[in-house]
């Protein structure tokens, strides 16, 4: 059995990250042929195991592997295989490839789970793609809304719909549902944060995921000038009026740490390189987006009020207008304690004491959590960041986690 | 005589700037075909006055009306037809109609000026296109540098060199010299400034033109990492390290302007806008280019050492590294004052009372006072800053111009 867990894991996350754009990293875009042919491998590994492959209208893909209880709800456990571009091997894959060796581990032992176990690899969980959170679960739990379908992905200006239907969903059979009943679901992915590692620690039960509300579309628009010409106080520079917005919303947010509250701030793209900007021009536009993240909603509104302040005050002593597009969100999502607890209870023979543990990223287990499911997620220590060709993270470390899970299920069976 | 200056400078613009890649704007890169077409126009309608036409090794285009006195140094009077990207119609190219209109007039009235006039179209001026200043000019006066022959166009990668010898230049030749001797040049140009514009004056005599201090290629390194899963004190963010630089250097130009020294900050151009930017990364690269202009090199100098101070300061920090790359100068020029006086003299029977301004942008005529020349520009009224498809000018403001000089020579020829 220990073999069997190594050997799925490493199996899957070879196989699966040789399908990919060209590097550096990894690409595959949600919704495009590469996602749709890696969760082909996953449907080929799991009918060489004897499980029962099926996909919604989503084109989500679910593997089961039949309990003691038909009746009862099942134990969903996976997470997705799409990618940001350029990112790491390990984001998503980790946890689909870890799934696979729990269900591996059930079948090569001989033993039969308490409840059915489905392999859940989901579609289109990078909302980079598409301005839309956690597309592929919300698709199979029937929460996407219309408005939604007409998203369009970043690289092909196409829709949601559209890609949908070239990969074989059908947009509206999801709208229509039903979507999932509420069972139990698990999801083994990288920390992406710097908290294992620092701590020396393989993995820690997670306790909730952050909200995100994100304008990705931002725009500030000034006024065009030769950099020598125009003095100082009749310039209206999109530059610098950009670094007084993240230098201002940097001094809150410090603020907000200091007063106990969750907070991220990232401006994570800016883009003052048109082919319109020169080193000899004040800049009159500059491109950005911001993603503000936190456990509590009411962090997020007081954050987007001091970010429209600010924006008014800068507009007024710079001349120049904010045009912030269009804005998304994420909720703020409690997971289970009681599933949690279940998997730490069954960590300490195993001589692991897991840290419980807040998530800055969003992730399917939170569109699940939402749904009503007892959710809960299981994060990897990892290094050198993530959504990036060098994330790291140790295959053995995942390797660990799967037994955990593995005994925390289990030995329900040894129960009367 | 009016209708002569008038309808060259309008037919001069109109066949000049129909002579560009494709919109937005007008495109002429420095040492291009499409330069040299530019050049051609000049060249057919100097000719068709009569003129003699000859170029040098840069191809630089001079075309000579000769004056009563052909032993006393010349009036030179020109600008350039290259332009920056997507650049406007009146940068370089109205100095040239100007020029054109001025001998225009001599020739249709039948007049001799006093010494030979001189149509001087230069080339290679906009330092956009190589990261050297007044390539054509100080090629013409033999004080470009062999190393600079080995700078590269941005667009294509070549050198100035190569880009050269494709426009019919011999570069050894030029490095050789001997270059031309001092002699008289006026340079017509637009403001590149509100300062007429909201004055309400047509043009203004330039007493000095500002010197610059650049790093075009200039980079912050950071870390890349998930937006949601770095904590705040454990990014190395490279916009936020940016943003810190920018509203830094904004207060010391507050500081050195209340002190009433003069000083421009540009950063014209800021790339965090790669393919592996994304809104859920917090970014690891961004890059930047940075142009100080002053009519001080002490003020240079200290913004200069102000800015090492602050990205020292940033980098312990933040994390970050910053990499500034090749640093670039061209050196305040003081104007001639006796030529600038001489046109004021000749502007007072016109109804004028030309204000002596300071310009912010490098000109040609800069080039030719820091190689002994007597050297004065006349700034021209213009509108919706410069270096745009938009950039605005009234040809009769240029009109006026083009009389002052007129009468500022053309009266000489009375005078016992």
């Amino acid at each position: 059995m220990t073999h069997v867990i190594d050997e799925t894991i490493d199996r899957l996350l070879t196989r699966i990250n040789a399908i990919s754009l060209p590097g550096p990293g990894f690409t595959r875009p949600s919704y495009s042929p590469l996602e749709t042919e890696a969760h082909g491998v996953v449907a080929e590994e799991a009918e060489a195991l004897g499980l029962e492959v099926t996909r919604d209208a989503g084109m989500n893909l679910f593997a089961r592997l039949p309990g003691r209880d038909r009746t009862a709800p099942a134990l969903h456990i996976g997470s997705h295989v799409d990618t940001v571009p350029y990112g790491g091997a390990y984001d998503g894959t980790a946890g689909v490839a870890g799934a696979m060796a729990l269900a591996a581990a059930f079948v090569r032992s001989g033993e039969t789970p308490p409840t059915d176990i489905v392999v859940t690899v989901t579609r289109a969980e990078e909302s980079v793609w598409f301005p839309v959170s956690y597309i592929g679960s919300r698709a199979a739990l029937c929460r996407l809304k219309p408005e939604e379908m007409e998203a369009v992905r970043c690289d092909t200006g196409r829709t949601l719909a559209d890609h949908m239907r070239d990969e074989g969903a059908d947009p509206d059979a999801v709208l229509r549902g039903p979507g999932l009943a509420p069972a139990q679901f698990i999801e083994l992915h990288i920390e992406q944060g710097p908290v294992l590692f620092d701590a020396d620690e393989p993995f820690a039960i997670v306790k909730g995921v952050r909200g995100g509300l994100r304008y990705r579309n931002a725009r500030i628009e000034g006024t065009w000038a030769h950099s020598g010409g125009a003095p100082r106080g009749a310039r209206a520079d999109a530059v610098f009026a950009l670094a007084d917005l993240v230098t201002g919303l940097d001094r809150v947010w410090g603020e907000v740490l200091a007063e106990g509250h969750d907070l991220a701030v990232t401006f994570g793209r800016v883009d003052a390189a048109t082919d319109e900007h020169a080193f000899a021009k004040v800049p009159g536009l500059c491109d950005f987006c911001l993603d503000l993240r936190s456990d509590d909603v009411a962090v997020l509104e007081r954050m987007d009020a001091e970010l429209k302040a600010q924006i008014a005050a800068i507009e007024a002593a710079r001349g120049v207008r904010f045009a912030l597009g269009a804005q998304s969100r994420s909720t703020p999502s409690p997971l289970s304690a009681t599933l949690g607890g279940r998997l730490a209870e069954a960590a300490a023979p195993l001589g692991h004491a897991p840290r419980r543990i807040l998530s800055g990223g969003g992730h399917d287990a939170a569109a699940f959590a939402q749904a009503g499911w007892e959710s809960v997620m299981v994060f990897l220590r990892n290094w050198d960041g993530s959504h990036n060709p060098k994330e790291g993270m140790d295959p053995a470390d995942l390797g660990q986690a799967v037994r955990m899970i593995h005994a925390a299920f289990a030995d329900r069976q040894a129960r009367p």
